[in-house]
């Protein structure tokens, strides 16, 4: 085979994070672990790979449209994995008699969906969820609100809100209504009335919807989540949030972002109805998607992503040949001072190219060495002000910390 | 669908990672992860879905039959993700422009190969990578020593030897013997001689091969390592290591962890003729597989695993229903102190069973509210012992951290 001859390219809708983009989405799942982790949801890690028919039928026509089904080499039927709500009801069934209960879980994994890629969508993305399973009382939908709070926060997001609704107040209306009455935040109040009418469904739904008061269950959590420390102004009820109706049994949840174009960020409520699926009985459970390409794109957006996400601190070049040897024992020295150092490892010489490198790398600090006790440190600002300077080599590590 | 009926299961060389395992998971990927940062590593990210012929015939036959192909919606031929090197040359030619060179990157990403799993093999795992591309200078070649030895060192393995060889002093060697010869710490001298003779080879080899002095080129990788921070002792001269010969072109290594029994955890080398192939030229290249798995049962089997892995530090109890307002409070404060809380959320009452909760979660400190100033805390050690005293709440985070 000539490989020569063989484009080097990804398949439609799938896609390489280089390492810019990978180091910003570490810190994006290493912020979010942090909180979860301080409320005690623990992570869950499944298979890419589950028998087709863990999977099949679970997310209606259009998902079993968009999975990815092939046979492995024993002929099996299996899938790739569609979403992380279905792998964790097959976790529970599977392991109950082990599990601590609520369970708790986090996971972050990504998902494979042959979406139409036209829409900026991709066929591979990450997933974000945590679940508390197996508790129906109001404090563990009170923690979610809480733990996405906690969450937003930490990521340093400033003006945000969680929506939510209580799916009851949607008993007695047409679930027609109610998907059209979901667009309103979308396609705003005249055009939703529009629709019903069109429909042939009464426009005095929204009004109506509208006047409703929280429930009391929405109060009792809201209360909580205020005594967990959520601020008041953070929670608001919103009795037109739907968010795929027959699939919420109780609380509806959303994540806003003002600022940011997407709006949402996230979804979730409580779905008591599922989990159990493969157990056989009714498990309650509340929980919480993470929009992560939302959460990605916003904190770009917002210009949230911090600074230091800029890993290597130092370059230590080699001017010359004869100067390797003092260049690698300062490397040593930087590193051991815990300062992420790299050593030019090509050609010695040639200092305008690993000056580049540097560059490329967005490192910003560069050290030439000059003799065995000094070097010249120059610092790029992220302004790209240089400003150089003679150092001692004994000095180096807190010129640079 | 009746979804009772379906046995929740996983594919045969599939598994769930619980809580306990994943954490562990973690452990691991933080901890070389931040070795790999601190010399300027930089994490990449590939789709787990590639076009076939960009896999394909780059593993052998052998390779091919083990690749997980299937037609997608489009009916375009596909292939899940491999190994990590392919993709890595695909990368390399797809953004050779934007890429800084040498360029260094980490991965740790999941693979699929549909091998027996009788030998305990699993069909998904975890390969963690790091390479040096495009520099044909000793001193990269003695950064991935470097690294190798600083990410043992992290992990807390006192006892490992980095064992290296030159894949040049096998030229004028029959490939027949070469293989046989790589298989001489498994199978032991004699064996290896039997096997020799059994082909109608030189059993003589072995023992020329053992008297072979290291070259220069190892001997000048050795000297920068050890500038570079490594004990002279860690580094091995062997020279019956092959390591599938055909593929290394330069260093071969391999790290070998004593009091382990399955030995290896993790190979690599200088490969210079791979990386090119999707970009029509030769592109130099050296690197280390880390065996992610082995790191894993070795850490299990040597006991290794700190202990603080146990991320939920304290449960806030509710032992009866009027303290739900009380333990939620101190369950903010023992929060914002920062440390790991979680607050029962299930049925206030049953104290049993909410320390069977923290019993099976293996959190040490369980608070019980007695009244608004003061609380019940019992601790167990990881030896079973239970301590119990009572405390003033304004106390507690300094009792718990």
């Amino acid at each position: 085979m000539d490989n020569r001859k063989i484009e080097p390219r990804t398949l439609k809708g799938f896609r390489d994070f280089l390492p810019h983009d990978t180091k910003r989405r570490k810190y994006i799942k290493k912020s979010l672990s942090k909180v979860f982790e301080l409320y005690g949801f623990e992570p869950l890690e499944t298979p890419a790979i589950e028998y087709e028919d863990i999977l099949l039928g679970k997310y209606g026509e259009e998902g079993d449209k968009l999975m990815y089904r092939f046979e492995d080499a024993g002929l099996r039927k299996v899938a790739l994995r569609y979403d992380q709500t279905v792998p964790l009801a097959r976790v529970i069934a599977q392991y109950q008699n082990d599990l601590p209960f609520p369970f708790k879980r986090s996971q972050i994994q990504n998902v494979w969906r042959a979406d139409n890629t036209q829409k900026g969508r991709f066929r591979e993305f990450t997933q974000c969820d945590i679940d508390i399973v197996g508790s129906t009382y109001n404090s563990s939908d009170a923690e979610i609100l809480t733990v996405i709070n906690s969450s937003l926060t930490g990521l340093g997001f400033a003006n945000y809100r969680i929506l939510v609704n209580d799916s009851k107040i949607f008993e007695g209306i047409d679930n027609r209504a109610v998907t059209i009455i979901d667009k309103v935040k979308k396609i705003g109040e005249e055009r939703v009335r529009d629709e019903l009418r069109q429909n042939g469904l009464d426009e005095g739904i929204l009004d109506r919807l509208k006047g409703t008061q929280a429930t009391d269950y929405i109060k009792q959590i809201i209360e909580i989540a205020v005594r967990m420390g959520v601020a008041p102004e953070r929670l608001v009820f919103d009795p037109t949030l739907a968010r795929g109706l027959n699939y919420y049994t109780g609380i509806i949840i959303e994540a806003e972002l003002e600022g940011y174009t997407a709006g949402s960020i996230g979804g979730g409520g409580r779905y008591d109805n599922l989990i159990g699926m493969f157990a056989g009985r009714e498990i309650p459970a509340v929980g919480f998607a993470f929009g992560f390409d939302r959460i990605f794109d916003a904190l770009e957006e917002l210009n949230l992503f911090p600074r230091f996400l800029i890993t290597t601190k130092a370059l230590v070049t080699i001017p010359s040949p004869d100067k390797v040897n003092l260049s690698t024992e300062i490397s040593l020295k930087l590193r051991s001072a815990k300062i992420k150092t790299e050593l030019w490892l090509d050609e010695p010489d040639k200092l305008d190219k690993q000056i580049r490198y540097a560059d490329k790398k967005k490192i910003p600090y560069v050290v030439i060495p000059v003799d065995e006790n000094t070097v010249e440190l120059s610092h790029k600002s992220p302004t790209g002000e240089i400003e150089r300077k003679t150092v001692q080599i004994q000095n180096l590590s807190n010129e640079i910390i």
